[in-house]
């Protein structure tokens, strides 16, 4: 054994310094001074700068910094190919509505987009014109029919539409269990008119999964997990650019406080009740249905951000 | 089939306008002004301001958002009961710095903290004073020695100091599959006198694991893995504020530029070397050995955040 008999200067000498936060950042963004590719430099400086400025302004204590990293290894862990958490946090912290915005500022004429969502499966059948997309009983009737069109008003012809939205169990197919994986999802084309028609149901309003890490911020602060009914589509044909958007129904509950602030005032559309001797029924319906005339437009230009099965395959 | 023959009007109507970037960051902070908990709420507010900052600063594009949300599902992935890659983030980021900057502001004498890091596994084996805490063979041995003290200059008897280190392989035991699990890691009390002292090895530098999501970003931005040498201490006793820190080789490469930012002029220590036939040689140790005279200094007080198996449980 050995012990030396001297003693250490206990604690700091007299030139050392506590490091201040505001260094700490300093440091940390000029650490991304020599990265080679701007973009990635400007990204990288400005998530530190604000992250930073987050932990900063509300000096984040030690306990609630490691509960952050709880609930984002929770996150994690609970995302699989059929539940992407990540996404629900971007939505329902507003930030796919926002990326979203500032990705398509200027409608146009063209109809406006809206958040992909958490429920958005590559690979959906093609369908015939008028094709029912519910592949079993899922609620009321709706025929939905209508145009595409470019921003001038003239028809596009061979544009696809990719159509998803729950049913009246308010669940996704991807969400349920019972379903068949291509219930109540399908790709249908347009005519040389640029006309689309489908049967699908009139969908309902839904709670984003809230069993998860999303749900406890959302019961934490007194949110509702509610989502106004809607129908997905996105739109996509050559020279024009794609739309993800939804169709609200406009009678629905939650309109004003959609949990992931997807809702805008003209994507809004009244579901027209029909009765079940009215005439004009699709085939095969014999009860009340509703139908839905629905023109979308697609501004010109080239598809920059095709939609793609964000994040499932890792 | 039926499809009605007026046509619905194309895009946006007349009184409806795009919803602006701005106009979602206020409607998001405002669904939080009714958080019964005032920290939460001001927590979440901050966060939404800050992340919507990041990304309208940017102007963060859908591909570049997809890119995240797939690196963030990655980083989830990866993270299991022995590698943590959030706190690897957290830590390359600067954000581990930080929130340790915010919480021990001042180090009023006390020994300075540094980071956790990722490598901490609670439950290391209690050993007796002057235990070696190297299992096989690790390294140039270091003989380990000194006093836990008040900030009075008291000594503390019954401190425990809570050590773990690499070995000249550079791994961690839990980083190494050949190594007993308790290689490299021990926990001591101080005597009487507030004395301690263990066998250990010379710490080297090493790499942060760099496979995943975090080395990714490292590589991409042209940063390095690297840190300094060093071993990590936390001590805590009854009636004192825990410290969680490093002792810094002051001949380590990296000293300078540490990936994750740790470094504190406060915290380097020179290890001194030794001759194999140096009469202070600790017992068994016939080849040359450096020591190390440390003295650790605590803060009175309460232990508001005691150091806990961070998010590795989820």
């Amino acid at each position: 054994m050995s012990a030396t008999g001297e003693s250490g200067a206990p604690g700091a000498g007299g030139e050392d310094r506590a490091v201040s936060p505001a260094e700490i950042t300093a440091q940390v963004i000029a650490r991304f001074d020599s990265c080679a590719d701007p973009r990635l430099r400007e990204i990288m400086q400005a998530l530190v700068a604000h992250l930073h400025g987050f932990v900063t302004e509300v000096g984040l204590t030690e306990a609630e910094w490691a509960a952050a990293i709880g609930e984002l290894t929770a996150t994690g862990h609970i995302t699989d190919d059929k539940r992407q958490e990540f996404i629900l946090w971007s939505d329902s912290l507003g930030v796919s509505m926002l990326v979203d915005a500032l990705a398509h500022p200027a409608p146009d004429g063209a109809t406006e987009s809206t958040v992909l969502g958490p429920f958005y499966v590559a690979g959906s059948p093609l369908r015939p014109y008028g094709a029912d997309i519910a592949e079993q009983e899922a609620g009321v009737p709706a025929w939905v029919h209508g145009r595409v069109l470019d921003t001038g008003g003239e028809p596009i012809a061979g544009a696809e539409l990719d159509v998803w939205q729950n049913g009246d169990n308010r669940l996704y197919a991807v969400q349920d269990e019972e379903a068949p994986d291509d219930h109540l999802r399908g790709r249908f084309e347009t005519d040389a008119e640029g006309r689309f028609a489908f049967r699908a149901v009139r969908p309902v309003p839904y709670p984003i999964p809230d069993d998860g890490p999303v749900g406890r911020m959302l019961a934490a602060t007194g949110r509702h997990p509610w989502r106004p009914a809607h129908v997905h589509i996105v739109v996509r044909a050559p020279g024009h650019r794609s739309v993800t958007t939804h169709i609200f129904d406009a009678e629905s509950e939650y309109l004003g406080d959609d949990a992931v602030f997807a809702v805008k005032p003209s994507l809004m559309r009244t579901f027209e009740e029909r009765a079940a001797d009215d005439p004009e029924r699709p085939e095969g319906v014999e009860e009340p249905w509703v139908s839905l005339e629905l023109d979308l437009v697609l501004a010109p230009g080239e598809d920059e951000a095709a939609v793609k099965d964000l994040g499932r395959t890792h």
